[in-house]
């Protein structure tokens, strides 16, 4: 069997766009498909996929924690003689903390990020991420977003963690059964149900910890259609624990060092996804800028989707 | 001559939308304007219009700081058995430290703020703007925007902090000399030069202590407009230091608290500025979803504008 | 029976020290008695009584954190010419979430600190707490420590935090058990065992959540012996949950607020105490200032306690 | 003329204590100096030696700043029944932005630390100072103290930072001019009056970019005279720049990676100088521990002097 680096290999994008190139698959979002993306609005509703930044989020132990927001000026502080007053407040929080882009310097293998970056000596404690920062990618994902509701295909709340993992047939399965078409440009969001799983449940260890998500194998999928960049409702797109021994994150070392391509992670598309289920309309106007954090590799969005 | 108070009392949106309102003037943008705003899509172009978030930010001194971004995982640290590697990053920021929302619950007076909502009593410590979070803003300004040039329309690089102030007659002249018209549900976008400044003097104390920017009469103009929401290139909208005497932000009182408008600062409308006097449309898609910090009174944004 | 409210005023140090005093039972303090507690060293063996400041520390849940530590400076990062590098680092930490002392700005009841300080005009998001930081107890403790330790009069490992709570005539029983006298100004140091829980089942939500402790009853006893103050292996001083209906935290309220006592809380005690059986010395010279956090109500504190 | 790597190899204390140890020239504070320490105490008078830590405090500008202190409840936040409240708060600090200790993490040359340890395998983003963590050192300099007024020597306020960088003579001198010996153990404090200067003038960029200091040649003499540690009023210790070309810090490297000495820094000296003036005594009872910050390479202090 082809091993992931074997399949990163074969899907390389290194090169592609040129040797100091840093925006990977976003290249595919050419100003034209951005143009033929309009077409997607079509009633004018806007749907907001990101969860709450705050105490009640989903880090419930592991290496990263909810958002320590603080107040630091408060009615009352600052006595202006015309009575009004100024409330100003701050945060500390791991740039993926919630809903949010992988960006290229967060993972990679074999010392090297995406185009041939060596990894140790440009992602310092210093400086950050000094060619593959965040910062990079800006505008990011911005075009053409395609639903793609496994869970719903599956007939189920959500997946389990330990269930099938989402193959490339089961892709196009679910595309096929909501008469969408994925075009090369366009931003994948696939459903797994497992945003719902928190609300129902509330945010829990094994929500953090586990997930349905993304095969290996789908790597290629997403490299044929030219896709700019997948997201779901999960926290790591692909399934976890990885099936592949020895490996955590397999499909993110394809397709964030191979491919050149951000993740979307802990997008909420319960909404979208009963709004689409209703109207049969499947595609959207996606807008989802990363924070230009310098030397970031991570950072949290507030992805709209208008239909 | 009448006081802001008087002002924001005959301008008052309070109850206009139901007396649980937390959206204010976002109320304006309608499905049918965000449909009608794809119109201003016509080239896919995608300007990104927030300022880098890192150490040479614009706060240079007063009473917030730049983003401390920390590396919490490097290359190395965490040997994977298949040489794959994790980086992962934190920030601690002020909401409102670059390009930025001011929410609903960040000004006031009269121990009000919007809608009547006690303000003491409601923003604390512990749980922040209680009412008036930011995450209620949710998604925010998501529809057309209209840049108003009004440094080009005076001929200047930017517009000097002791300059005249930006009235209501300036902002219709740039429309009139801009051939654009500003629309019920639009954001107007003012940009004043300042970040201009800023590009070619470096971030300076003097640049994040005073500014150029509207007039308090301008109130009436967003007001009669119908607009969604207000923006500009400096970091208070309104002219720093305030002309009245006794008030420090009586334009940010009237707008914030009384209608119920968010205001966009340190918006980056450089690129855009020229694109639009190359190709002579004015108006854009715009796409500036606030982060969905709870009970936050401001948030940092990446504005986009797709033309 | 006697309200914590009625037992504080009849115990009260307010006045004292004179109107302006800050620094309560410190001022039991002498330079006198300073120099008397040297003779409780005897051996030069130093014992340290803190706890690992890491993301192993206590607070499992609830409204504290772990610290959180990143390195902002790594060897690589800095290459200077002579082959030397610089490594730094920092800190977001809450100021109680180990060993820490609570300043006199920690608690209050009916709007009143220490001294008849108002609360809610005084202490504030912009500036702390203005009269009643804990920069105004530097140096803080250094002085004669007396250990009484209850667990071993009670022949457990640790209290439970349902036993019966700690009242004043147990720690006259203890001291008599152990042949020490506390005196005026002393720091009496009570041991629990709640830490060795710790030690033995590793930090768990229970307990930083429940904990044995003292009797409200101990107020009046630390107030006749003129103690400088008291300090505890468990998060509270007092036995948590409370005992009084409708209060939460009666001993503190009258220990910070009424008697102006600093609490010392989480002190690892169990090297020591395991050394005072030893030896029959339950005496020690004991040094543990607060860092100087202006306007800070906390302090983490490393405290030593050498005999 | 002997480089910093020639003295560095020649005064080396690597294997001294075995090869394991982190505690280096610490080792020299026996439990009985400790015990000999207590004769310092004389008079009982306590001097606190740290600078507050908050906005105000040394660090204009840089690669660190002053602390930043939030508020986390405030009276009013939380309605307990009995009328009592809870006041919290938190800090993000850089652990070495004030009075503080450089661990042996903080500065080596070659990739060694202090004992031959490796240095970029052993210091990372995720763990810290896996080895020379500045929690190893606990419970740092608790022992006999020796004030040299270097300042007071050369009968200035303060030596300014282009003035003749201080020798062992001059050390030598000052400790002959004030009647005091300096034995195994302890640690030297000197004093330049830089402190004196920020005092005088405010915290300013100049004060934290120079400063007077020890020449690399007192390595050599602390080195002989076995101290436990040395401090000093300035943020450097050692005279910056410093004068040896292509060097930034190499009494820095000599002291704490080859000799295993922590160094203090930002000490505030000045009352206790006057003291130890005016009664002609300029040893004292130094009670000094460094937080346990695991994996730290410096830690906040609060020191003590006991006279």
């Amino acid at each position: 069997m082809e091993t992931f680096e074997e399949l990163g290999r074969r899907l390389s994008n290194w090169g592609r766009w040129g040797p100091d190139d840093r925006r990977g698959t976003l290249n595919h979002l050419t100003p034209e498909r951005v143009l033929a993306a309009r077409e997607s609005i079509r009633s004018g509703r806007v749907f907001e996929l990101s969860l709450p930044l705050g105490k009640g989020g989903p880090q419930q132990g592991g290496g990263r924690f909810n958002p320590i927001h603080t107040m630091t000026m408060l009615p009352g502080d600052w006595d202006l003689p015309d009575g009004s007053f100024i409330v100003d407040d701050q945060v500390t929080m791991p740039l993926q903390c919630a809903t949010q882009w992988d960006g290229l310097g967060h993972v990679g293998y074999a010392d090297r990020l995406y185009n041939d970056v060596p990894a140790a000596a440009t992602v310092t404690a210093r400086r950050g991420a000094i060619h593959n920062g965040i910062e990079a990618m800006a505008p990011g994902m911005v075009g053409r977003g395609v639903l793609l509701d496994v869970a719903r295909l599956r007939g189920v709340d959500w997946i389990a963690a330990d269930d099938d993992r989402i193959g490339p047939d089961e892709l196009d399965r679910a595309a096929r059964a909501q008469g969408v078409e994925v075009r090369p440009g366009d931003a994948v969001l696939v459903r797994t149900g497992w945003r719902r799983k928190a609300v129902v449940e509330g945010s829990t260890p094994e929500w953090i910890t586990v997930s349905p998500g993304l095969d290996l194998a789908c790597a290629e999928w997403l490299h044929g259609h030219d896709v700019a960049t997948v997201a779901s409702d999960n926290w790591a797109v692909e399934a976890m624990p990885s099936p592949v021994p020895g490996s955590m994150l397999p499909l993110h070392c394809v397709l964030i060092r191979d491919l050149g391509m951000m993740l979307g992670e802990m997008f909420d598309l319960e909404a979208l996804a009963e709004d689409c289920a209703a109207d049969g309309r499947w595609d959207v106007f996606l807008s989802a800028p990363p924070l230009r954090v310098t030397g970031g590799v991570g950072s949290p969005a507030a992805p709209v989707a208008i239909k």
